[in-house]
């Protein structure tokens, strides 16, 4: 048994903590909010991220930040992208001695370009960070807890520590992977959600299953070449945490991205899309950071301009997908080939 | 405007042949039914396959196989796999001069295992075989007679003939693709049933959209180790004929070997499967195929294997799946690293 604090009360914080306590490890799951922490004390319930789920008895949670940062030498970090700089910001003050950090979010910096990995050195002092490892793959938190078959990988440049949270987290329901290729792993990540919003555009034109297959083989070879630019492993990409959480997220109804792609297919407006989603939609902010990084690599990613023309400029979707797919004629392998 | 025949008048060949007719070209379309070719000629439909389609009426059909072979230069092969020596051993007295054959069938022999394109070359005299060339890719063809973006690909050995199929069949909404791995599309194209069955059981088991992506990506590695192995090129296995396929196959309904396979899940026995669909399951045949030829190749396929031992020994789907999961922990990208 082993102490693991989990920051984020969300679907996927909630999940992964799930996964922990039912592997006997002492979880304590921190929520910003007051009221969650108390509802999954006393009612083993989280309503408002996972409505139908019953929590384990022994997974506890707190609103305490001091005491959640003090609970653990493991502490995963399972808040929104856009919150990363700030919890960490929050927990110095907490930290004595090295932790080992394992993050589950989504994205890239837009201005920065920072992958999630790169955020946390930048905001804790390196003598409290023993290693960081990013746990990412096809796992939508509705199935996970149900105990639905799940793969995911936990990635790492510190191999002891990957293979630590695999033991951590692995049952026979939820399998971990491990993989030392941080920046495919991350950038397989973010990326995902750009193309999953262009999937979800897809289906709400009504373009069909040849039209969705054909932009996410096409989505994953821009990744890859983005991917390989900034000094990631190609195979990666072909692995769980590139074609299957690509896969995953485009073309399952859990996912918010292309529900929110769908949306906007539909004919809604970005405004009334965030605005109904409710929660985070880190597809929009990441493809912005996608455009700007993908000009300075001078890396060729159509479907991410496409999308971005669409989000931030006054391009229909239909549009956008027509000049996509009217692409003048040419050899398949040419982009591959110019990896 | 060119003469193209494309023989059998499944729901794929006759897509085809609308494809070619809405291009304008001369396109003869041939049935072995009498009344089938009746039906397309006077009314313009084919409700046995494409109940809601209605046909071009420039497009015309025959029963006459002479008639058939003699109408153009360029013949399109659309029968079952199995079908295909017959067909072309009955063409023979018929061929004069060189022509161009284009094949869209999915599958590896039994036993010889052959590829498509060797049964052709096996079957044809030389003298009168131009170039072969293998049309394959996420192509539902109950999107393509909607007219819905749909890519494809064209390959063969012989560039000059890939691009003048690509020529053929480009339309706005029919996107055509040139390719040299001849091998790598073929294989792509079989194996793609293997798994697309295997992705049924999964989810007829209620196993959710994590696992399926899962055996998805692991799928196209197990197929990729092969291909490679046989010569072809690995990135072919990432484009559309690869990955591509694989995704609009197994994610969705139209596939009938993903129907096959959610029935299977479902706990029907194979001889009912194959009753019910009333339609050919290549991925039957071929899952026996890629069978043997994996343990030829000594190429590690578990799930072609976990597959097999279901369809043709007496696992049960739910005992596949789950030895499948429940192999080992260990490094994500050993298996990638074997190529």
């Amino acid at each position: 048994m082993e102490k693991i604090t989990v920051l984020g009360a969300g679907s996927w914080g909630t999940a992964l903590a799930m996964v922990l306590a039912n592997n006997n490890h002492d979880c304590l799951l921190w929520s910003h909010r007051e009221n969650q922490a108390t509802e999954i004390n006393l009612d083993h319930t989280n309503k408002k991220y996972l409505p139908d789920t019953v929590l384990p008895i022994n997974l506890k949670a707190t609103s305490n930040f001091e005491t959640a940062i003090k609970h653990a030498d493991t502490i995963v970090i399972a808040v929104p992208t856009k919150a990363i700089r700030d919890v960490c910001q929050n927990m110095k003050e907490y930290l004595n001695g090295k932790k080992l950090f394992v993050h589950v979010s989504k994205g890239i910096e837009p201005d920065s370009f920072k992958r999630i990995s790169e955020m946390i050195v930048d905001e804790l002092p390196s003598s409290n960070v023993e290693a960081i490892v990013v746990l990412s793959g096809p796992s939508h938190a509705e199935e996970v807890v149900l105990n639905h078959p799940t793969t995911i990988t936990a990635a790492s440049e510190d191999m002891k520590a990957a293979k630590k949270i695999q033991d951590l987290f692995m049952n026979n329901s939820f399998r971990v992977y491990t993989n030392d290729d941080v920046i495919g792993v991350e950038i397989g990540a973010a990326l995902k959600n750009v193309i999953a919003l262009a999937a979800g555009i897809v289906d709400g034109l009504g373009y069909g299953d040849n039209a969705k297959a054909a932009l996410i083989t096409r989505g994953l070879a821009e990744i890859t070449r983005l991917g390989i630019s900034l000094g990631a492993q190609p195979y990666t990409f072909s692995g769980l945490t590139g074609m299957g959480d690509l896969i995953a997220t485009c073309t399952s109804i859990h996912s918010r991205n292309w529900r929110a792609g769908n949306m906007l297919g539909k004919g809604a407006s970005l405004e009334k899309v965030l605005d109904e989603i409710g929660m985070v939609v880190e597809g929009v902010r990441t493809t912005k950071a996608a455009y700007q990084l993908a000009k300075k690599q001078q890396v060729d990613m159509p479907i991410t301009e496409a999308l971005y023309s669409v989000l931030f400029e006054s391009i229909s979707p239909k549009e956008a997908v027509d000049i996509l797919m009217h692409r003048t004629k040419k050899h398949e392998l040419e982009d591959y080939k110019t990896f």
